[in-house]
């Protein structure tokens, strides 16, 4: 390949570095409503950016928060890519666990830290300046591409599929490519081949009316927060397995041969304890970490709230409890059968003496990949040029829910590659992009035009 | 009895309403460090409340917050009585369920509501406007009194029995007096005769070192919000006793008669059950409403926190899980003990893949009083004098834990007499006294003083 691209890349290294602290200065919390001028804004920043390149652009709104359309179709004769992102980024909460404010980008130890900067906004944004590097050095790019950046990937993507199905001729397309998910290791590209599920419940539990004085009338009223701790408890049985009737009905079991090459992957159980720090490792029985994370399904708190949590000792019956509960789900369990059964068990195992409600906040199908076709060889060999080495096969324990969309509605395969690594603290404080993945990954996905358009044109 | 005091009460009515409001203003939140400021201002207010009235005064510093004491000491020859009252109080939260703000007193319906309009402010202020009665209509008190109000005891008064046994000369009375409780109901006047102890706990779990991506590391760590709830689902039976081993062991059986007593009190669970308004009842199986809140200990959750708890969905599987937990205590059971069998429970429950910690914030024993003797008889005839009908004997389920020590500290007997009403949100959000049960309360304890004077003369 010419080195024109990585040349462009590299020498605008600065102004580009600008542009992304720019864009993740913006807080797009999409979860939270007080920031809803803060997602029109970045919209309107992601939609600018593309502008500025020659790109026909929109922004559609939604029911939620709005989806921004980018159209190169220049390139006559040549395939179609789909490359989508999201704009929006999880709750920086809590605060105080961040070493340097999540909304002020910063640099440390070859890592920009900010919420945003690996999941999603560095990793589309590199796309963005991929394509900068076609047009500003040749004028135009070898493949048609049409960005979709959406606004609601953290809160379940719930206007997305309806867009999509509605838009399918805007977004006809011969493949799709993604980045929103981590290489295997440092230096080592992935493309990643299968994307847990999920589904994402709130459940709440109502004993008295109001807050209630714990001695005057402690011991003749259920306790919302034990009832709800005691549901809870009945969600894995003795051997980590969910323990929700039918739950596993409908679990494919992975391929003997995917499997094989899982276990070919070096691994190290001690290194991902000391990643995550937790006392001791858990989960499933009979499955190694890699499967647990790649292959099972879980059923995880992600939030409890009763009662009186501030500092010292307040001596109240709370008059509610809450939780948080999400399952992520493998092929071929589907988010409303898990729905049901989950709010079946959780209705059956309620204590009496309170009102119990478990409402689904959203869902997203499970995914694997078929490992074929051009754009797959054309992102390995971009990925080997770029990274001095061949890309591994990997799984993934998150959830991009509208990759099935996208597979199902526009007949297209999939491509997942991404420049996260383990660690990165996605979805917790201290996020951060490695800043080599993010300048490889620039020349890599600039490069795999090239390959793609070349790869199609032989076929 | 002469009519003196009641007319006094009656006339100052208004210019007693606004010192109580000012009183009831400050936010004296002693579990919260930033109310610290506010704290010294309460105690000040008490002191120069007592101080115009001609009490020789003193703040004295504690660890914590400081205590007050006022002493009128000029009737020679007559009995000594020290009056106990908290100036502390719980904290207001949560704050958007007050129909007024909770530090701005309102009246609606014939209540003040505000936070420590009944516990403790409103009650141990009609005992000072009581005293002035006298002192402003006859220049003098039948009996010596000593005021003892603290600012701890919402968070367990933690320096109360070092300052009281050193002090036992200053607060060598004989008797205590103590209005923080409730009456049976409205209309009905009433001495309390037992009170529940208290052991408070606060449990830590922590799974990894901060909060990971539920996606790409559920199943492969233990949750410790699933770990918390694990192991407050084993803090109860099915038949709903403390499942904690020893946890019944020193327990006293109450006496026939005055289990007895307790069964003629008119009571119905329809009301109850409204008061409160959850669906429907609960507790140890094997006892009445009142057993269970007066004679029986519970093991109850008073707070809950983990993860993400804000609006919409965050999929983080936290770092840590805490929960606030408290028993309450009844005769012979010690805190001590019940401290040491809880963290045993804790410990042994524990799951593996998480760090259990457990910490006794704070504690302190149940009580039962001997109904005997002329502080006794004049809180009787007092009683049914303002009220018109005579007092009843009652439990309690809350804790005074300071009763025990008084008691065997000073030697001295402890009258429990309490206008606060059932219902009266005594540490939830719009807690309020009613206006009538001031009014007289004022007017009981006033006259109570000529009733205890003449029954130990006549002794």
């Amino acid at each position: 390949m010419s080195e024109d691209l990585a040349d462009y890349l590299r020498k605008n290294d600065g102004r580009i570095r600008e542009e992304l602290f720019d864009l993740l200065r913006i807080p797009s919390v999409s979860a939270r409503s007080e920031h809803k001028a803060d997602m029109i804004r970045t919209a309107e920043w992601v939609r600018d950016s593309l502008k500025s390149l020659g790109f026909e652009t929109g922004i559609h709104q939604t029911k939620g928060h709005p989806i921004v359309i980018g159209e190169w179709r220049k390139a006559a004769g040549a395939p179609t890519v789909l490359i989508y992102g999201h704009y929006d980024v999880q709750p920086p909460e809590p605060l105080e666990l961040w070493t340097s404010p999540p909304f002020e980008p910063t640099v440390r130890d070859g890592r920009i830290f900010a919420r945003g900067s690996v999941d999603d906004k560095g990793q589309f944004f590199l796309h963005i300046k991929a394509v900068e590097a076609h047009l500003r050095t040749r004028g135009k790019l070898p493949v048609n591409i049409v960005f979709l950046i959406e606004g609601e990937e953290e809160i379940g993507s719930e206007n997305l599929a309806e867009f999509v199905s509605a838009n399918r001729e805007l977004l006809k397309a011969d493949a799709v490519v993604i980045s929103d998910s981590t290489m295997y290791a440092e230096g080592q590209p992935s493309i990643l081949s299968s994307l847990r599920g999920l589904a994402y419940f709130e459940i709440n539990v109502q004993g008295p009316a109001g807050d209630l004085h714990s001695g005057m009338y402690g011991g003749a009223v259920v306790n919302p927060a034990t009832a709800l701790a005691k549901i809870i408890a009945t969600f894995h049985d003795e051997q980590g397995r969910v323990a929700i009737d039918g739950f596993y009905d409908s679990v494919r079991e992975w391929e003997p041969e995917i499997r094989e090459q899982m276990r070919q992957l070096p691994t190290d159980d001690a290194t991902f304890l000391k990643e995550v720090g937790a006392p001791a490792l858990g989960g499933e029985h009979g499955y190694t970490t890699l499967e647990r994370l790649w292959t099972r399904p879980t059923c995880e708190v992600n939030g409890l709230l009763s009662g009186y949590t501030g500092e010292g000792a307040k001596t109240v019956l709370p008059a509610r409890a809450m939780a948080k509960v999400s399952c992520r789900l493998v092929p071929d369990q589907l988010p409303r059968d898990i729905e049901r059964l989950f709010k079946a068990h959780v209705a059956r195992v309620a204590p009496k003496g309170v009102t119990v409600t478990c409402e689904h906040l959203h869902g997203g199908r499970a995914w694997k990949a078929k490992l074929e076709g051009p754009i797959f060889d054309a992102a390995r060999a971009a990925l080997e040029s770029a990274f001095g080495k061949a890309p591994v096969i990997t799984g993934e324990g998150g959830s991009i829910p509208v990759v099935s969309d996208f597979e199902e509605m526009l007949g297209a395969p999939v491509l997942l590659v991404g420049f996260g690594l383990p660690g990165e603290n996605a979805h917790a404080p201290d996020e951060w992009i490695s800043e080599e993945n993010f300048r490889r990954g620039m020349v890599a996905m600039a490069e795999m035009w090239d390959y793609y358009a070349a790869a199609v044109a032989a076929a």
